[in-house]
């Protein structure tokens, strides 16, 4: 395929010990800090110093419309996600309130949307078609699609010291639901959920529509490119590049949920090594998330009952990461504050 | 007894459709925020409106000695509650790292230390005595000296749109979980935990610390007041104080961990009403936690393997509390938006 995947570094762990020490000096009982101390010491790794700082943070929201999103597989009528972007655009959005309530910047990315947007700050478009093709009748998208989706994310996270993915796209957690089946080797039911809210007769729909999709579509579970280009999506695409460019600069990247977890699964087949610089920001309600988790053998850092996406999820991690690198960089010592050791 | 407790209304809970209504016209699917959408709900019924706020918030940290860290039960010298309350004054603690990271006021109240700090800002000093009694030999404190810890706290939260509790002090896990084992009715091995990191040999020493102590002192589990007296300690009465006067004062508090949650238990039992005004930040990794949270029947907001206490749980479940009220404050809804509904 004419295009190179980007190198990844797997992370220098000789540092740890240092690391360790760090947060072992500092005014109270060792590892009593819990989880606050291993996501300090993941950023040090990742980074690859023992000086740590996560000032410069976006979150990358992508936003793409789907083929199935017609099929009658969501609870949202298509427009939604047009609509959405625009109240993004307008601040109305929970990951508006969030990145200004953590003072993230958010960065959304149209790399599919089936609307004409105008030129708006904070809005890159870069579009690769107005929507994916119904993968019930026909691949979502051709390879070279999908390899512009990926080299869309691969370019955005520069110098940076943290990023957050995020998705925009009624229809996605179909989309979703088919990678996580296919890659995970899971039985269509335990992948699928609810998405934004639908009923029982057509979650047994969207099931049966996924499990017809893949008998037809056949996706190599060994090829992530194919997986992608059969029963992907432009957004999902972009988060998997992000994850490669991010991983491949040593940028430490805060996986959203569901479907930023299916974009995860496409980089790590693809780059394993770019496992090494994830974190999971929550555990969704989303029911194929568990499973989702298990696959990467992640622990999620919180577990809200949340599943908007959007990177709502990223966003509060992102802070939360934030606030452990400032426990190690700016909590006195058992030496400097005179106080005695166990 | 020469004390009258506070009178604490239940919630009125007719403003849960309206809180409700708000949080469903939002452009997010319904629910789909999960706990943050339930946590902006409680701190409308708490606070008894539907025009929610946390801008006046603080996390009072209550300092004591106790008379059991003379009697090897604590990794840690009897010397470090005093320098740690030094280091809160520096700025140097855990604690005031995350206050300064969301902004949170901390007040250091001494309510107990074995030291005479001079006069600082940001330190209340309302001493008790310098330390409690060891309560393996005679009670903790007198019935007068617990009234008295109850009141300092009662006083404190006024003004406030949410508080948070805090402790720290030598020996206080040992304290909380003799209260913990006698007013849930657990046994012994069962409420203590490793607190600051003991080794199994002086975890078997405190067990049976606690087990003797409670034989021989015989607290009434019907009586916190009693218990409290018998094998408390002056910071945890003064957690339960702040519990009682914010919750008659309709103010939500927001509960560390395990010590904290000893001060709730005071509370409750002594007023009942108060349980509606309390979130449980954190499960903590000490292991009686889980029971106390049972107790409660309480779900936690995070579970982060911390147990370090000083407030530092309640300090990150404070400003998620704080971004649920923006969430449901600054959200467009489907109207203003117009985004398409379900």
């Amino acid at each position: 395929m004419p295009f190179s995947l980007p190198d990844v570094q797997r992370p220098d762990r000789s540092i740890l010990n240092s690391l360790q020490q760090r947060l072992d000096s500092l005014t109270k009982p060792p590892g009593s800090l819990g989880r606050l101390e291993e996501l300090a010491c993941n950023v040090g790794l990742m980074r690859g110093t023992t000086e740590l700082t996560v000032r410069r943070r976006a979150i990358f929201t992508f936003a793409a419309d789907h083929g199935v999103s017609r099929a009658g597989v969501s609870a949202y009528p298509r427009e939604v996600t047009a609509q959405m972007v625009l109240n993004f655009m307008a601040g109305g959005a929970a990951i508006n309130v969030l990145c200004r309530h953590y003072g993230i910047e958010n960065v959304v990315v149209d790399v599919g949307v089936d609307y004409d947007f105008p030129e708006l700050a904070g809005l890159i478009l870069k579009k690769v078609a107005r929507g994916t093709n119904n993968f019930h009748e026909s691949s979502a998208m051709t390879e070279q699609q999908a390899i512009q989706s990926l080299e869309i994310g691969m370019d955005l996270a520069r110098g940076h010291d943290i990023v957050g993915t995020g998705d925009m796209g009624i229809g996605n957690t179909t989309s979703s639901a088919a990678i996580l089946a296919v890659l995970a080797g899971l039985a269509v039911e335990e992948a699928v959920g609810r998405g934004t809210g639908i009923d029982d007769d057509r979650l047994r729909y969207k099931t049966k529509f996924i499990q017809e999709s893949l008998e037809r579509r056949r996706p190599d579970p060994n090829n992530a490119l194919d997986v992608l280009a059969k029963v992907g999506g432009f957004e999902i695409g972009a988060i998997a590049g992000l994850i490669l460019g991010a991983s491949s600069r040593k940028i430490p990247v805060v996986v959203d949920g569901f479907i930023s977890g299916a974009g995860a699964m496409i980089a790590t087949q693809l780059v394993p090594a770019c496992r090494n610089y994830l974190f999971f920001s929550h555990m969704s309600r989303e029911r194929g998330h568990r499973r989702m988790l298990e696959y990467f053998d992640a622990r999620p850092i919180l577990d809200l009952d949340m599943c908007l996406g959007e990177g709502t999820g990223a966003a509060i991690a992102i802070d939360l990461i934030a606030a452990a690198v400032r426990i190690y960089n700016e909590m006195a010592t058992f030496e400097s504050a005179s106080v005695s050791r166990a």
